[in-house]
């Protein structure tokens, strides 16, 4: 097939750099996770530099993963092979779930309340689980009353039961005579949807020239594959972790969130062939190539034509 | 019968006096709505004399329950009725529902939420929507969370129809792991439990003695069982009406609540035909005798031996 003349990732990678660390972690969720999980350093140096992160700053990132328990080293011989921890791992997972498996199921019409002003908190303790209810999803009303429509019960579980469950949670429905359109306004005030709004727009804006120009024709060669495929996962998870994920019928109308979806999820299927030949090129453990990729991964976005 | 010889209402007349306006509301919810609700001014004259209040006192508050509303006069010749009107007619039933004909019934284990931070509303709205859901019984938390175990949905409905339901209202169910105790400290910080606990007490430790004295033998004249029948529905009408009706199981061991309501109708069904007589013998109004009672007279705590 023919070459695209211009390049479509000029712009993308005309940007401001991501952080490494989080492009680390990127790459890792997205092109080694599903190859046994394992590299070796050199390979991360090797994946890392044509999305124009240099090996000394890959060397002291990958140090400051392992120091901070995401990333444990395995020395083997004279080299050393680096995989997620297992914290790392279960946020890996966490964030596969809603990237590539993404279901949207129908609402009750239900709402779950975390009445944090129900008991007494320490202050520190109250802060950190409307944090952390935050990245569950929760939004927040006045005087520590979080809420979500559906939220994952068992990350809410999890969450509360670090501190003995002394947080009142209810799980309710409205009543039939409160105004539809009440609940439009406790979703303004309870959560950004402007900013998730212009964070969903910014994506489109970034990544629609691609594939637009890839529509026209031609195929990006494997490592332009990979690094367009990488910017693609680093840019959507980005925006999706900070999605409360709210049942569509509480958005307002125009919502962006599913146009980001579809877009990512066509270019992935169109770009990830390319760049799992690259991975496939440039990635290897002490012990030798890493493996090819698990059967999982033609599951991604509802299911892959074929793998590398 | 042998009379009493120690007066067992001295005690309960030797406390300050109630308010006039407000004994004059007890006798025509007790004495005068289930006799066709009309009273010549001087038969009101002549019930509250042996409660302590003069002639004059009578006249000055009479007026102003007209003034304000709860009271009708009615001129009849050269004499005059009052009458409950429509709003004092359905504060009396409601009172009554609770005082005559209260029936526990079982808790669902779910609660009741009126969200007032969920949208923004004027500050003035907002309290006024505070104080009376106070009055309808539900607890405050922080952040104008008021809630409650199991109010009267159509008095909710009816007070927030008037805010045009701008006000997230939900119903639903502690999550299945939220600890069972975790109820009992919500329950303290939502509602003044001490307080009322307190004001059950003070009733029990006024009206027990009367009690005592009637089961240690004879009857009381008319006069007096109307004065104590009097006494006994005003001071309960008062801690009821401040008592949210929470369930049984979420109420604090030793709660004096069921002692009290106990005693009270206990007392009532002791007093109640002596003091139908005392009423009988003095009500009029401007057309001659005031009528027997209703029927519905005989339902009162569950059923009265017999009427007057």
């Amino acid at each position: 097939m023919p070459r695209i003349k211009e390049d479509p990732l000029a712009a993308l990678l005309a940007r401001p750099s991501p952080k490494a660390k989080s492009l680390i972690f990127t790459v890792y969720g997205d092109a080694i996770s599903h190859r046994g999980g394992d590299a070796a350093l050199g390979s991360v140096i090797a994946l890392l530099q044509p999305l124009g992160v240099n090996e000394r700053t890959v060397r002291t990132s990958m140090h400051r993963l392992a120091v901070e328990g995401w990333l444990q080293p395995r020395a083997s011989g004279r080299r050393s092979d680096y995989r997620l921890t297992e914290n790392g791992a279960r946020r890996v997972d966490a964030a596969h779930a809603r990237i590539y498996h993404h279901a949207s199921r129908p609402w009750d019409r239900g709402w779950t309340l975390v009445v944090l002003g129900a008991t007494e908190l320490p202050a520190e303790v109250r802060q950190r689980l409307q944090r952390e209810l935050g990245w569950l999803g929760f939004g927040r009303l006045e005087g520590g009353l979080m809420l979500h429509p559906d939220p994952d019960d068992e990350a809410l579980r999890s969450l509360l039961g670090d501190v003995q469950l002394r947080v009142l949670v209810l799980r309710g429905a409205a009543a039939s005579w409160v105004a539809g359109d009440l609940l439009d306004e406790v979703v303004r005030k309870g959560w950004d949807i402007a900013r998730l709004t212009a964070d969903y727009e910014a994506f489109l804006a970034d990544f629609r020239p691609l594939w637009q120009a890839l529509q026209r024709g031609g195929e990006l060669e494997p490592e332009r594959a990979f690094v367009a495929r990488t910017l693609l996962m680093h840019d959507y998870r980005r925006v999706l972790l900070r999605d409360p994920m709210l049942p569509d019928e509480l958005m307002p109308r125009h919502w962006p969130g599913a146009a980001a979806r579809t877009l990512c999820r066509s270019l992935y299927l169109r770009v990830q062939a390319g760049a799992e030949r690259y991975i496939e090129s440039v990635l290897e453990t002490a012990a030798g190539p890493a493996p090819g990729p698990a059967p999982s991964y033609l599951q991604r976005f509802g299911g892959l034509q074929s793998a590398a």
